[in-house]
């Protein structure tokens, strides 16, 4: 595969954009590498991985008020979806070099998911459950205010 | 298997230490986490991914004369060989709430990767070869004279 094919159109949801990650391709291996802040937007204060999700089950369906994610999905897939209350987009990752970036305020679900996708996501600060809307009627209701 | 089974004995290379992180396991998938400063001694500015290593390949053969890196097989397994000038010893990193923490100036080696291995290495700074040290002979000139 070419580097850089498979890269997402533009998305359709505010803020949210795909990342290319370099990549280095040789005999004894492949890496893919990010830093701050030549590629990663924040520092990361958090990192969680999200593996061994049965098939059909969908993950996510929050919005963060303050935390900045990227999502790299680094081994197998997983398919995004992406809600700004007013346009919707949905983005398969399926290469451990193509990331998104979600900003605060987007409604975002991770689902079908590879039987072995494993979901790395780097958080731009540490768990904060007061910060999270998981009702969408909520999450309407703020972006309307906004 | 229960948890915090599995955590290697005492590492007996300077500094080396075994990183045992919070996982949640749910019918709709199990997710594992770390968080500056509670898990992570250091802020990440840099991270990279291993992956794609054919089975017999040696990576690493360095040491890093200021980073400090984390290592984490998110996917399959890798060995890790460690040694500080005096000391050796090899640690299997086989599920992804297992990570190593690697100080500076210890000479490391990844090797016998499982076909799907996925390797993420959370680094203290970005990339600068200068810090590298990939000569062995070099290495234990700079361990004698520390």
């Amino acid at each position: 595969m070419p580097k850089g094919s498979g890269l997402p159109q533009p998305i359709k949801v505010r803020g949210v954009r795909a990342l290319e990650f370099p990549v280095i391709e040789q005999a004894r291996g492949s890496l893919t590498y990010g830093e701050y802040d030549r590629h990663l937007p924040f520092l990361p204060k958090r990192y969680f991985l999200v593996f061994n999700v049965p098939a059909g089950e969908v993950r996510g369906a929050h919005a963060h008020r303050s935390v900045h994610q990227i999502l790299l999905c680094v081994k197998g897939s997983c398919a995004v979806g992406l809600d700004d209350g007013l346009s919707r987009d949905e983005v398969r990752l399926d290469r451990p070099d193509l990331g998104l970036h979600i900003p605060p305020m987007v409604w975002a679900t991770q689902f079908d998911y590879s039987s072995d996708g494993v979901l790395l996501v780097l958080c731009s600060d540490v768990y904060n459950p007061d910060e999270y809307i998981s009702d969408y009627e909520e999450y309407l209701k703020a972006m309307r205010r906004a």
